[in-house]
């Protein structure tokens, strides 16, 4: 068993040795550029812990784990042209600083060369994890359509929503620790197990970001309170306080989410206050658990000692107590 | 061996087949649209031709072939967008029928669908036609992005946009056949030589583009000509002429190619003028028939008996003397 932080040192290593040194530059400076931004790097770390839960051999896991992140980071370059995004992870975003056309051709290159990482491990599994990843690209484009579908649908049920956050969100943080324990030739009880953990973690970790999107501590959260309510984003606390507000309540929500032209701090300042009448943020948090506890029944279910679980059982708490 | 007409079909009919009948139909509408606009599938046809030609199972070069020529049709889709093209093979483009955002992700969806069909044949070649199609996926993004460059590029050599249409155009060709090839698992020398042929006849094939787009017969040709002339496009045509223009031409081709307002029609019959005055046809001409023995010597170094190349032969000589 290695700790978190050799193999977060691990990832990080790989990110920085990737080069991209082929021509043209316009197509791809773009992605050396998103792929050096940072983030959690979450999803290649996944990959690596639950091969070394089950005692594969990390090395084998490290190209594949690669390959996922820069997928995760093509759909967050395509994303942030569909939602004409300026600024993420406090920088501009590569729609941005270039434009749209060099977006697209830079995430498409991205899409090939997560592939090309992917691969790069041994033919055994291979046929195995594409088959896992190909599943999940396609989710995860469904996943987003949906999203777009919903600023303009006028009714979203929460078992839509969060159909649209297990699809855009879940399917591939479940994906990566699927393909670890694929590489690290786990029984599939073990395999199935792990990938229920994921995408329930996954569902809570979704549902934790749409809490702290509105009720954190700003100078924790690193930028802005309230963006979602701004953008009239359909999150989970929206439609929980459609389902539970009164009629005057729900005449305001109306309201605030469709009128444009209103003071931005001032209608994020009164949604948030019928969200505290309504008690949305411990619905939410409840919610939030349930899936939770979900995903640390599934851990417990997986047959390898405890201890082999403990980096786990850290993660997940720490993902459930972030403040950012 | 089978006739050409025989393997076009197993193609229609797979296509048919093709249901794209997932949830959200904002995704797939747009899928199942851009895949029964018809097109040549030359891709598709030269996969099985070439597993074909050296005796492998064309029921397992089906599905690889089905991918590839879902491939390409993600790749119009998403070229429509940076093109802002609103008509493709005489229908509306999605980017225009639906929007930018729906061909995007819509596109994206059909790249990873592309892989689903690609590794759906047997593991022991899955590493390997995988290698070739990612490193052709990336190549014919730079192609894209050599393309775009070229719009706003002052200065194009002819080298350059050689290497362009190399990328954009021929990769895909003689990976195509390449796939094919690996399927039937024939030597690397005859693998070799069939990905050279496609290589050389993938140039030639697109050399006969920018002629068919200037000096066909409209009737025949099935859309106007000279729409390359009217959109400033810098082909092999324009560049030759640029080389061999005298001071004056010279002035007018940069002027019809910079100055915007100018009267269409007008701007195609004098530039088409000029192109005539330099012989441009005619040199444009050679050129592809340099291209097209290339290919033709390539297929010859090929070791089976010459009447198992026959379909390839007509099939060159076909491309090379078709009027659209």
């Amino acid at each position: 068993m290695h700790t978190v932080a050799f193999l977060q040192n691990k990832i990080k290593n790989a990110l920085d040795l990737l080069k991209f040194e082929r021509k043209p530059a316009e197509l791809y400076l773009p992605i050396q550029f998103a792929l050096s931004q940072g983030g959690k790097r979450i999803r290649p770390l996944l990959t690596l812990m639950a091969c070394d839960m089950f005692d594969g051999d990390i090395e084998k896991s490290l190209n594949p784990a690669i390959g996922l992140e820069i997928f995760h980071n093509f759909t967050l370059l395509h994303d942030d042209i569909m939602d004409q995004s300026p600024i993420r992870r406090g920088r501009e975003t590569v729609y941005k600083k270039w434009n749209a056309n060099i977006a697209l051709l830079s995430g498409d290159t991205m899409f090939a060369i997560a592939f090309e990482y992917l691969i790069k491990t041994d033919p055994d599994y291979l046929s195995d994890i594409l088959q896992v990843f190909n599943q999940t690209a396609i989710e995860v484009c469904e996943g987003q359509q949906y999203d777009m579908n919903f600023e303009t649908a006028t009714v979203v049920s929460i078992t839509d929503y969060m159909e649209m956050i297990r699809l855009k969100t879940a399917v591939l943080i479940a994906a990566c620790l699927k393909i670890g324990a694929l590489i690290a030739r786990t029984s599939p009880a073990n395999i199935d197990n792990i990938h229920l953990f994921g995408l329930n973690l996954g569902i809570a970790f979704q549902l934790q970001d749409d809490v702290l999107d509105v009720f954190s501590d700003e100078n924790k959260f690193g930028k802005r309170t309230g963006n979602d309510i701004a953008t009239n984003k359909k999150t989970y606390l929206y439609l929980k306080a459609l389902e539970l507000a009164n009629k005057e309540q729900l005449r305001d929500l109306h309201q605030y989410f469709t009128v444009s032209g209103l003071d931005e701090n001032d209608k994020i300042n009164k949604v948030t206050e019928i969200y505290n009448q309504l008690g949305i943020k411990e619905v939410a948090e409840n919610e939030m658990k349930i899936y939770y506890k979900k995903a640390i029944s599934c851990l417990e279910a997986i047959d390898v000692e405890k201890a082999r679980k403990q980096n786990f059982i850290d993660f997940a708490d720490s993902l459930m107590q972030r403040e950012s």
